[in-house]
């Protein structure tokens, strides 16, 4: 398959000035004729949880629910969350998987040398949004195809980013310590809870998640601001009440509330370092549901224990799993979880559906829904070169 | 004072045929003969939060803000927290205090007995919204006077019952807990983690709380459904996108999640009993931001406990403060505070000023905005008749 690949991209050279189109149709059968696949999912384990909704497809037991639609075609489908390691199950489907799914809630690590090892690998498949845990440079060197369920999560994602604002905004954490805890002491929540109308939020990234989010926020009266490299179309922008800003950084210093809705590029790596994030108001509350490797780790722990930063809330860390020892479990005034926010049960049943939508479609040798690509064959999508 | 009462409640008699206007004229102008007043406030303690924001004016050292206008005025001004007891500040002061102002937050229980202590008592003022720490019958058949500052907290409480349904469907605190706890078990929120799209949303009343609520949930794609006394007008109906419900049983059983937005009357305590909440989806998640007791204190915990009732969260409880062995401090999946949405840093700033509005209205006899009163001089509001 190694040469496959390499036929793949000799063609794709070869019939770069020809139409695109017939380009993929040749590749992609080329692909499609192997037949029988080996297909491998890298899942979070359900365990106790597993047996207890039957719509609960997104773990391993689960499976997306797809197994038997696999096997029933011939396909071989090995499930594991064991990915870490030279030991681990994944590596040693390597070098025979044909298909590899992964989450972003559980990511295996496609890394250059991961990718060399697999000499059979046609498609990584990501059940959900966000697709950084691959070597997406890698990948495309070796003419691989890359996609994700775009779209599948985004309304998941938006929610809970606004829910983490409302915590934030409105202090709600200390309130429910105190609840548990057997006390009662109002002025130690009401001295620095807020409500959320007036205030002003700025997104850095509108597209899917941050569209939907600002729709959300549209009723709470608020001041809406967002950056992106594009802006919106005029119509769009007036209904959804937000003013664009070109620069970042003349963005954050307006902001009460900063949301990330950007992907993990080489250009957002970091974005939010100790320089910039004293750019922002004191007092700022920061939700990122995005990736925790746009923010520069230590800085962020050491803004929240200066105050600089008066909250900040979100699910996404690097890495993930976050060791016990990672900061930001244990900085003051944070509302952090595990990557959860896009792994509802809605959420995977849509992303289940999109993943099974994807492979049918491979196996017979069909084109993706264009927006789910983020390496087609080789080469990168647009926004991440 | 008791003979002035006595005298106001003769005069209302005598002129109950007569315009409402000239009576309220005569017996205000009798009550504000008065000179200088005993204004008591009753507020929860700031400690060592009292100084760390300017605008934190809801607790007893913030006072409202309105120390040195009341002195400037000649006014004598009582602030405490202590509220319980015979040998309370409160008790103390009844005997000839004039105006008492309370909050919802820390409310200064008045009692027909305390009422008939406080000869002098003119007004009872709440810096809030909720009178039912009040006995408004005996406060009505006092001659008495109450008012609150409508709608000052509205959009605070609002907010805030937006945020615990997001926390119950999105299952947050699972995770919160993971995350404070070094753990990372995606599978143990996610199993009963959902989107808020397209579930069915019941508000058990839909005045000005239950309405933001309801405009603020338009753009999440949700079924809403509203019980109430009155309909809405069909215009405001079209733009809420809420389905008007005759009967609050037939709408129970249709809800994903309930709100609760309905003022505590004779009528709705203790309206969510046992077989009230059988009634209810079996799994529903409850949020009651209006008063504890409107529930059945001990029927809610059962039903959590049985996983009848999937999530419950609310800021509200039966007494408050509520005691450390409050069963709802111990019930599983509860999203339960201290009783904080309406004080808001916002919403303090808003009732100060509509309490200052009414004590300067009160000194110089003139009306109160209309729908502030619950009670005006003896005359019950209708909702509580």
């Amino acid at each position: 398959m190694a040469m496959k690949r390499a036929a793949s991209s000799a063609v794709r050279s070869l019939l770069a000035s020809s139409s695109s189109s017939s380009s993929s149709t040749f590749t992609r059968n080329l692909h499609a004729s192997g037949g029988k696949k080996k297909i491998v999912g890298v899942f979070y384990k359900g365990n106790e949880y597993a047996s207890l909704n039957p719509n609960f497809v997104g773990c391993v037991e689960g499976a997306l629910g797809i197994r038997e639609w696999l096997e029933s075609l011939g396909h071989e489908y090995i499930v594991t969350d064991d990915k870490e390691g030279p030991d681990s199950v994944l590596e040693k489907h390597l070098p025979d998987l044909h298909v590899l799914i992964s989450t972003p809630f559980h990511p295996a690590y496609v890394t250059a040398e991961r990718i060399k090892k697999a000499k059979n690998l046609e498609l990584l498949l990501t059940a959900g949004i966000g697709s950084d845990h691959i070597d997406l440079q890698a990948a495309a060197a070796a003419g691989l195809t890359v996609a994700e369920v775009t779209g599948s999560n985004v309304v998941s994602v938006a929610e809970d980013e606004l829910m983490r604002i409302l915590i934030l905004v409105r202090n709600f954490l200390p309130g429910y310590h105190q609840a548990i805890k057997g006390e009662w002491n109002v002025a130690g929540i009401a001295h620095r809870a807020y409500d959320l109308e007036g205030k002003t939020i700025g997104t850095v990234g509108a597209g899917r998640i941050g569209k939907l989010l600002l729709q959300r926020l549209k009723p709470f009266n608020c001041n809406l601001l967002y950056f992106d490299r594009l802006r919106m179309d005029p119509d769009l922008e007036k209904e959804i009440g937000a003013k664009f800003e070109e620069d970042l950084d003349a963005m954050l210093p307006k902001c009460d509330v900063i949301v990330i809705n950007t992907p993990l590029t080489e250009q957002t790596r970091g974005l939010f370092n100790k320089d910039r994030i004293a750019k922002c108001k004191k007092g700022v509350l920061i939700v990122n549901n995005a990736r925790g490797a746009i923010m520069d780790t230590q800085a962020i722990a050491d803004a929240c224990a200066s105050g600089h930063i008066a909250g900040y809330g979100g699910d996404v860390w690097y890495p993930q799993p976050a060791p016990k020892d990672h900061p930001w479990r244990y900085m003051p005034n944070h509302a952090m979880t595990p990557h959860v926010s896009g792994t509802t049960i809605d959420g995977q049943l849509r992303y289940a559906a999109g993943v099974k939508d994807m492979l049918d479609r491979h196996f017979r040798g069909e084109d993706f829904p264009e927006q789910n690509y983020i390496v087609k064959e080789g080469q990168l999508a647009s926004q991440y070169r």
